[in-house]
């Protein structure tokens, strides 16, 4: 059969355009013993993918040039030459930007849809919500009364981070970058207050006025002069989880800033930065207490839904202009 | 009785001069009940200080303007109240800069000279060496056959951290200022290799080539530039302990730098300040360790002596020109 495959064309200099990706029609073989044939539903755009499109070396392989662009895909089973995936069955994998595709077994998982929607395993079910989980809990270790910035505070990770802070009884208070975020966070996600750092002059003293007793946890998605702004009034004995950095990643030139080695020395103050991978070990109890969460009632979740394969690139670029409000997903 | 004593007469811009610092003779009054009279043997001056000579916020509050400094002395008992403390016992505390000086017992230690000479419970048996033992051990969690870089390697602390590093199997690659304190640390004290900062064009190049597998643990002492040049050739899930910032302890600006978090983002690193202050429940651990491991001959230690009272303040500005090899002690 054919099918559309989006492959990264060339790699981009500083901020990526929707040049660097091309659509091309492919031809799928007929499948083989132990393959399944997968038609996407839904694809996952993410900011880490602008560091896959750069040749350096980091904690995941560059995409290559002519190959197509891979991620986290929601997937139908077409058809199934392996016994434990029967047709109509929703599985998710890391896969190729395919309409459709070929897969093996290995790293597929059959996801639940009585739980919560398809493309919530993308999300708040998927790398995003494991991410907010093992940041906050295993490395900010929140404890109640603490207060917690998160920055990215609308996006796929930082919405679910604000919640589970507020879980754990902590102050929270996020970065956004519009009005309609700030509303939407401190009114159906519970942060108790919200900064809008593109109409806020000041955001060092926004940050000092909304967390009187210093910050505890900095949950860091964006990096740049909003962690300046974060760090500048961290407590002691604070934690800074750094999960993205996306105000930089187009950067073409190492960014310059102030040293903050003198403040979490003075402070005694922890930064460290992780990426999902390394709890691989422990996403089960990652997965059990998001669920329980969600099934309760104690944790929402918010998408922003592109329609169209092709609408891919453009997705992931409006990543970078905060086109997003929760998870940037595009559904085939 | 008089005595001299030495004050802060004004707080520095930048780099403190002299005169900053005034010597006045005072009169003891007569001990009461319950006091102690001291006569101080040796004063340790140190990198902190520095920050305690600004009228700033850190974990140390500032020295006064107009009364005495204090810091770490080891000062004999000329006539005690309390039952505990006999005449020419030999204490250790935490003292102003006076030759004589009136304390009560409390933080007062007793020290054992069989074990070591008496200036070596300002060293390596003081704070400096259960800085060393506390920052390797519990942050930077040594395992046989990483690398560990230290800056500041020939200062108080890093001496002391190269052989505690070797004495776990580390490869141990230090920094330091002459090539007298390069050839010391690799033919006296073990260091595998050692980079002369001050000789080395290119820092970043050197620690590339010294460290053929990345840096596992840099334990820093100094900050700045030299920081930049060993932190781009960190290893995957590395710690960097920060001690010591004496690079920038005389900036009247924050000094700018390049951004890290990047770095420590896609290399899952990470970076922790600390004080000693914050083990201070498990000093007698790290004092055992210590003392077992000078008594058995693993543990060596160097000292640069001023004689002298008057020189304490020159002494202390002369660490921010690496005038010293090992601790920096005066003697009275």
């Amino acid at each position: 059969m054919t099918t559309k495959q989006i492959v990264l064309a060339s790699r981009p200099k500083g901020k990526p355009v929707v040049e660097n990706f091309e659509t091309k029609n492919i031809e799928l073989p007929q499948i083989k013993e132990e393959d399944i044939l997968l038609e996407a539903m839904y694809f996952s755009v993410d900011p880490y993918m602008r560091g896959r499109m750069n040749d350096a070396k980091s904690y995941a392989p560059p995409f290559e040039v002519g190959k197509p662009i891979t991620g986290g895909v929601v997937a139908k089973v077409i058809k199934s030459n392996v016994a434990n995936f029967k047709e109509n069955d929703m599985v998710t994998g890391n896969l190729p930007w395919q309409q459709h595709c070929i897969a093996t077994a290995h790293g597929l998982l059959k996801i639940d849809t009585n739980i919560a929607p398809a493309s919530y395993y993308l999300g708040i079910l998927g790398m995003p919500g494991l991410t907010a989980y093992f940041g906050l809990i295993h490395i900010g270790k929140p404890k109640s009364g603490e207060t917690v910035v998160v920055s990215g505070a609308a996006g796929a990770v930082g919405i679910v981070v604000g919640q589970i802070a507020k879980l754990n009884g902590c102050r929270v208070v996020g970065i956004a970058g519009s009005d309609e975020k700030v509303r939407l966070l401190k009114k159906e996600f519970g942060f108790d207050e919200v900064i809008n750092y593109k109409t806020t002059t000041d955001i060092k003293k926004a940050i000092a006025e909304f967390c009187p007793d210093a910050v505890d946890i900095y949950y860091d998605n964006v990096g740049g002069e909003i962690s300046d702004a974060v760090i500048s009034n961290i407590n002691f004995n604070a934690r800074i989880v750094l999960c993205g950095q996306i105000a930089l990643y187009n950067s073409t030139e190492i960014p310059m800033g102030p040293r903050l080695q003198p403040m979490l020395l003075t402070r005694s103050v922890l930064m460290q930065g992780f990426i999902i991978g390394n709890y691989q070990s422990r996403f089960p109890e990652g997965v059990s207490h998001l669920t329980t969460w969600i099934k309760e009632g104690k944790l929402k979740y918010k998408e922003t839904i592109v329609k169209g394969f092709d609408k891919l690139p453009a997705a992931l670029l409006g990543l970078f202009e905060g086109d997003n409000i929760g998870k940037m997903i595009v559904e085939a």
